[in-house]
């Protein structure tokens, strides 16, 4: 069912908000007919004169696709790669580009254009990469999908809630989950439905029971229609739901859809019944697959010898690839396979929906920004399709080693032992659990045991995050102070012997009520440290662990 | 009083939106103690590496600021400048930059910070640079003022909206406006409420009798606290609000205050009876002064002799300047002065609507795109300040051209008669009326005054654009349509001939309801197309018309 094509008359207006609603249409809508007749003379815009931009050309030297190995060896990562990367004897291989003002050739790329002011789908080289791409590595499993550019993620999730949420309306999200998302629909006045996560992300049977059994007056507010998620290396737990759980999902949502039968039909009396899937994606390409520790670490993967196709097919799939109803909306970003700075992304949906957040571009960020186009097309008109994957290929496996060094870090200052998550949102995966090193030189295996368990993790399947949980039952304030109390007083000792890492608290769908919670967490990040600061970084986690555990000090 | 600076203790937080009273406050409250200190590691935020930003350097060749002359010849415009300075023999001089990934001075622009994730506030550097420019062209009249980037007015717009505008609140607009503005508004359920516009602009005395009568039950909605208003070169209607009218109306506004004698209380309860001045002023440097028909036309200002001083002296002050209370919140953009495809420009305001405004960039849009911040910041350090002035100078010189040769043009198709306004949005103004010219070739100047008077307008004082009253009494169907209908019969029919002007009922504050009024409009842009396409436009334009003012068909 999943990968097959699907009648291309998907309706799905009645999901917009009032806000969505009361949108203008196209101010373009009557010009439509005349646009593109050779030799028409437009004197309608407010355009400014491209001879006046005081840009003559810019250009860019941009990385070959194979910049990054494929293949890592176990030493690389104790030295600092980017040393060796960036020393003289070894300098980056990199290709020049040039974007002129103007150009005599109509497909050239130029800052005339680009530049200039243009339509919110941005410029039409790229919407031709992102839609090849789009078709290429999601899928989608219905005919008429289409994307539409964005300034960004986050930008593109506050597009949505605008577009999707009216006040007061619930959104389901997991229990842990990304805090900018919920700080940009709160304001709306909309309200947190945390779903119960286990082992492989967020739990199907949690989903319907909530659906199944929502009390509108109880509840106060109508049974959601949009379900928020990161589903890859979800921030902050690093978990990612693979392909059986997403279906799963998907299904019930198609369950509190009655438009099932007969997609065709506009059901605008199903309106609070519908959930859509605002899949928020940005670390797809961060698939780091499981941690095998230091000693029995095999070559990283074989990813070297795998075809593009191969390759894409063992990544875990997007909800695209189950969408036969349209009721996906996939948010891609070029931040972390780019640059963050570069402000762009992409949303994949269906026509209905991105007519109406196209609309709110318009009147808001317009088209993303000429300069961001202009390098992110010309870097990706260079590499070409193959390049790019190419690139991200080695961008996984950089950011595997660097997880992997972390993780051997930690390993090195704590002992770590390996179980079984029993229940919980770890339930049924391989948790490390982390105990304090005695100080003693002549400790054994054997006394390992005596000593204190602080913390414990899984090892993240993708992302840029280790999410550690605090076991802290051992700290003599234990019970007198509640988790998140004890989670700040550690965070401070921490920061005031200079490492700052994520307070957990914030990532909770609920913040401030986790204190009820028997654990603290920490969301820590591996993705921008040289190596040997990792390693400080591990160090100095250490020696405060040692120290807080027996502070009785009380927090002001 | 206006030049004075007062007292630094201004809260208006009084103003803000229940939307905005919701956003979180910032996440970097808890860290700021931290950061900065040496040595510290953060392994806190979701940064993706930048040794993986595949772009190792950018490049731009920047004009230098001379690059326009400051004098033009009456014969420059008739011959296309744009052939003139990119011909071989004329080539556009350039200096260059260079912008690496990384650089060992921390007060380079680098890529590794510009194109990372940053604060929502933009780069120091740009920072540094607005907040000088700022400060000597537009003088605000009190001391804690600050500034804020945003993404292009249009989204500085959008983010005000959802700042100061409660669903359904009523806003005080022109009774032309610019439409795009009045879209980012009302899906908030926002309801525009017109002043009355005279030659000067807006109405400080219908603005103080709206506010005076205001009945909220009979209006449905409190009384407006927000003033929309682009107050040079106003869109659509070209008009500037001078020195002595910009004073009237905030005076006005300071009248519908209570805080006025004691500006450092905060006044909870007077919410409804402030009003703050949402001053979007993009056109601001295109003050191209009255125009001069080409027979008597001067030298086009004495704008070479002027020092930087007295040239900002002589532009029309911006509401900052009058601004002792901090109600007023400044949009700059750098659309029209660099490229709109930077989409990037700033905000003039007091602390408090700042901070609300930052909240509000750190769940959408962010930082502005760091490319975009790269090359306008690295253009604005080659040129530095008095190299940018030098180059807005010759950017007016350039707009006013433009203009002149477009109101030439006219009045070579048509008999262009000068006469005065006497009432309406244009009273006291020099307004020109054109009349279809006689196909005969003996026709001698007193005939003209029995040829039919088909538009009128008021040459605009800065800008982009012409702003065109239709004066179809004379069309056989004048009265069997109304204006919006005969005006849109006569914008197809220049379509259908190959020419696009902006239909004017959409910049109406009440679109569709002007069909009512005796007049259509037409807003006409001259600020981008060649010489010769304006002339053979205006050819179009006379054609057409001559063949309209015959043509019976009833559209259907």
């Amino acid at each position: 069912m999943s990968s097959e094509k699907h009648g291309d008359a998907i309706d799905l207006s009645h999901h917009l908000s009032a806000i969505a609603r009361a949108r203008a249409t196209s101010p373009l809508k009557g010009l439509q007919r005349y646009l593109g007749r050779p030799g028409l003379i437009s004197l309608a815009g407010g355009l400014p004169n491209e001879g006046y931009f005081p840009l003559s050309s810019v250009s860019g030297e941009v990385l070959v696709p194979d910049s990054f190995p494929l293949e890592t060896s176990e030493e690389s990562s104790s030295l600092s790669w980017f040393w060796k990367l960036f020393s003289k004897s070894n300098k980056e291989k990199t290709v020049p580009f040039t974007v002129n003002r103007f150009s005599d050739d109509p497909e050239d790329l130029t800052l005339a254009t680009s530049l200039q002011y243009g339509m919110a789908k941005g410029l039409p080289q790229l919407n031709n990469i992102i839609k090849e791409f789009t078709e290429k590595v999601y899928k989608p499993a219905y005919n008429n999908w289409t994307t539409l550019v964005h300034t960004g993620n986050t930008d593109g999730i506050a597009k949505v809630a605008w577009t999707f949420i009216n006040p007061g309306d619930g959104v389901l999200v997991s229990e842990w989950t990304y805090p900018s998302a919920i700080a940009s629909m709160t304001p709306l006045g909309a309200k947190m439905v945390s779903v119960k996560m286990d082992g492989q992300g967020m739990r199907s049977d949690d989903l319907r029971a909530i659906l199944s059994n929502w009390n509108e007056s109880e509840r106060g507010m109508p049974r959601p229609h949009v379900l928020y998620t990161v589903p890859v290396g979800q921030n902050p737990t690093g978990v990612t739901v693979e392909r059986q759980r997403k279906k799963e999902i998907y299904d019930v949502c198609v369950e509190f859809g009655e438009w099932l039968s007969q997609p065709w039909v506009l059901a605008i009396n199903t309106r609070d019944k519908d959930v859509i899937i605002v899949e928020d994606d940005p670390y797809y390409f961060l698939q780091a697959g499981p941690y095998e520790p230091k000693g029995v670490r095999h070559n990283h993967s074989n990813i070297s010898t795998l075809g593009d196709e191969e390759y894409i097919a063992r990544l875990a799939p997007s909800y695209l690839q189950f969408d036969y109803q349209g009721r996906v909306l996939r948010l891609d970003t070029f931040s972390k396979t780019i640059a963050p700075g570069s402000r762009l992304g992409w949303f994949t949906c269906n026509p209905v929906f991105a007519e109406r957040i196209e609309r709110a571009a318009e009147t808001s960020t317009q088209a993303p920004c000429g300069f961001g186009q202009v390098f992110v097309t010309s870097t990706l008109l260079k590499w070409k399709y193959q390049g790019y994957i190419r690139w991200l290929k080695a961008l996984r496996v950089q950011y595997r080693e660097r997880r992997d060094y972390f993780i051997d870090c930690l390993d090195e200052e704590f002992h770590l032992q390996k179980t079984h998550a029993q229940d919980g949102f770890r339930e049924g995966n391989v948790v490390y659990e982390g105990f304090l090193k005695s100080k003693s030189n002549f400790v054994n295996e054997k006394s390992v045991m005596n000593q204190r368990r602080v913390f414990s993790f899984v090892p993240p399947t993708a992302g840029m995050f280790i999410w550690l949980q605090l076991h802290l039952e051992d700290h003599p304030l234990y019970g007198q102070l509640d988790s998140t109390a004890l989670e700040l007083k550690l965070w401070t000792a921490l920061a005031e012997a200079g490492l700052i890492v994520g307070p957990g608290d914030m990532f909770s769908a609920h913040p401030g009520q986790n204190g009820a919670s028997p654990h603290g967490h920490f969301r820590i990040s591996f993705s921008n440290t040289e190596f040997d600061v990792m390693k400080k970084a591990v160090k100095i986690f250490s020696t405060v662990l040692q120290q807080f555990m027996k502070d009785t000090t009380i927090p002001a």
